[in-house]
């Protein structure tokens, strides 16, 4: 066999060009939730509660301003890589006053593409390799291949499920135990992820929680990502406590917004981060040889949305329709005897499914016979009533879906017809459940 | 000093977080070109040929298609992460005949929020940390970054410009030593860089040319991207060749294509990857991670324009008015001498600077005083006669700066009239050059 340049010529010429081995951690191949939950796979007329996105338009003076912007010249181009200035001026505007400060709009607020992408940035600024990044278990499954991609390493902390004993509990009831997390700390720990208000359990983290956070962040020197992207879904006049805000904590925290959230646009790819120089400027260098800039005519519309929200009372009506919406499905489980958790933000319902009752040899496809119970629970449910929602053990890590796999999430980012009408088809759980003693 | 879970307590206490050690690489944190010669940093009234960004808007027609989706629900939410089926199917439509295949689009197009994350994508999927990638020299400066983000090793290999003494030369002049790419190449090489249309240097890579590079990607099995999104902009009814395509190249291509580019809309951050599944897939799986999909309303723009495209005569329109605005300049350059590369494709010409006449003690601000003579001469044209163009220096690694200090990049994608202007003042460039013997 020759060689050439020491690359021995032929051992190699038939192989497929082999992936990086980074793609064999954090589930990246595996057949995600998303894509066997899909509406592709279901009932054609099933009301699809699972994936978070809306069945609604986003508001059409928001939408004007997309429609504006696309009108010019300079807003179907390039935006500056910290995102278009109209736009960071409106969230400076608009944000500065909930973080008590004069937000400097070219130093403390990037725009990305999606939140996903500005946390994927801060990651990529961020991690070292084998770096730690603790995260409270059920987390946002998009995390976990995000971080082992930039080398880092998750560590979970689990949130304490309250007892199954009562029918109703309370997000909130979901708790932190401190003494696992500070255990949880080593040498590498490098960041703590906060996501609150919380997908999926609805937990909007308290200030005394954060408290406890933040005082381990500041003993440790353990840099924050706050994932507050439901802040706008905050229900009950619960406080929603900004982790930024607490004394010490904006040079070390990190905060994430969505306007995809915020303004019923998931498809536009327009979020945020907002923090110190020293987080965004690494965040925005990453960024920068990402995705370059984000997209430019969104980025106007977000601008125009945050400009004219108080005109018309917006965050606060949405909030009302939101909060409306939750309890539609709220008195439909409690009314059935179906033990669920009362979300206090957000736009998820956990149900517990442990008691369903699915018949010996059900058919159910590949894709979810080697998995949870969760995923038979939420298959078998869409098939047999038209309502979808999305198994919870996708949102623990491997060891731990044992615990995840009694919950059932349901979204309520849908229009009140469409939850009434899934409420009138969940009626039909009572058949599907073990009838308790 | 105290300690607990083997942390020191205090040791980094009052420390910043230090960002990752993989931004000391690839000038991640260095003032980059394009906000040093950016429209705030130059006299209000330049004309503008620096930024490859159109001052022109997308065609109605595209921009149309735009406005119906934000209209709609379901194009103002989550696409999946493939990319709308409507783009996949109209980019199968479009190129497909291009590459010779019925493209798959299922398996083989990923629609990715910009060329840039297309890249990026493909470059996290691929690339072991080591992995050594192959750039021809002048290259794209987004590539560098991203490279050594995801633990690349640039390796350069340069295109050898043609000899300083004749006024005229062609972009294809700028060559390949093929023994010089062949010594490159060690036991950790993974993959060839191809741009073609060539960004800065103009230069549509001839046939013979590809088939030297797939001949050495094939003895040593490598990946090639192609980065083509200049394809729209091939001049002279030259041959603009995809590696792709010839003979057992499918299997190691990615091919790179941006709506950014073909519809003149820089700012909607809509590109895309062609390839085989076996390297589509781990792309999507990183792209996933990253930006979870791309924004919506403007795939569905890019899938109109491609759909209407022929309708409307569009890319034979377009390609005319493209060559008719580089011959804008380059009769302009011919005219004064100024010794200049005929671009056979992309929108930049270059001239050669190196006999620029630049004063004693000329006020250069501190961003341009450090480096090549390039960034000078660029300055001084901007501030003397007002039309802002780009050093390329930029576009060689630090070793081989003083190849590309003598030359200065004009763009063309400006309207004619702006070009005429531009024209008028260029003129001036006979007092900044010396008089040659």
């Amino acid at each position: 066999m020759s060689t050439v340049n020491g690359v021995n010529k032929h051992k190699d010429r038939s192989a497929l060009i082999p992936f990086s081995s980074r793609l064999k951690d954090g589930r990246a191949l595996a057949q995600d939730v998303w894509s066997i939950f899909n509406a592709l796979n279901l009932p054609p007329d099933c009301l699809n509660l699972g994936q978070g996105y809306m069945n609604f338009a986003p508001p059409k003076w928001v939408t004007e301003s997309a429609e504006e912007a696309l009108h010019t010249i300079a807003a179907n181009h390039y935006s500056h890589p910290r995102g278009r200035l109209r736009l960071r001026q409106a969230i400076k505007d608009h944000y500065g006053p909930q973080f008590n400060r004069d937000l400097d709009i070219e130093k403390e607020i990037l725009v990305t593409s999606g939140a996903n992408e500005g946390m994927y940035s801060a990651w990529l600024a961020f991690l070292e390799l084998g770096d730690e990044v603790i995260l409270f278990e059920p987390f946002f499954d998009q995390y976990l291949a995000s971080i082992t991609f930039n080398g880092g390493k998750p560590v979970y902390v689990p949130l304490h499920p309250p007892s199954h004993d009562k029918q109703f509990s309370t997000s909130n009831e979901w708790t932190i135990d401190f003494d696992e997390l500070r255990a949880a700390i080593t040498p590498r720990t490098k960041m703590i992820i906060v996501n609150t208000p919380h997908n999926p359990v609805g937990k909007v983290f308290t200030r005394e929680e954060l408290e406890g956070i933040a005082a381990l962040a500041e003993e440790f020197n353990l840099l924050i990502m706050s994932d507050e992207v439901y802040d706008c879904m905050v229900y009950d006049n619960k406080e929603h406590v900004r982790i930024a805000t607490l004394p010490g904590m904006w040079d070390r925290t990190i905060t994430v917004g969505s306007a995809g959230k915020s303004f019923s646009a998931t498809g536009w790819r327009v979020g945020w981060l907002i923090g110190p120089q020293s987080l965004i400027t690494p965040s925005l260098a990453a960024s920068t040889r990402i995705v370059f800039c984000s997209n430019s005519p969104l980025q106007e519309a977000v601008a125009g949305g945050l400009e004219k929200a108080k005109n018309y009372n917006f965050f606060e009506t949405q909030l009302k329709e939101y909060q409306d919406r939750r309890d539609v499905l709220i008195d439909t489980f409690k009314k059935l005897g179906i033990k669920y958790t009362h979300p206090e933000g957000s736009y998820f319902i956990l149900i517990d499914i442990s008691d369903i009752d699915i018949p010996d040899g059900y058919p159910f496809p590949e894709s979810v016979l080697g998995r949870g119970l969760d995923f038979k629970a939420c298959w078998f449910i869409a098939m047999e009533i038209g309502v979808s929602s999305i198994p919870v053990s996708e949102f623990y890590c491997e060891e731990h879906t044992h615990i995840g796999e009694v919950f059932a999430r349901f979204a309520f980012c849908k229009d009140i017809d469409t939850l009434k009408a899934a409420s009138e088809r969940l009626q039909g759980l009572k058949k599907l459940f073990k009838k308790r003693e």
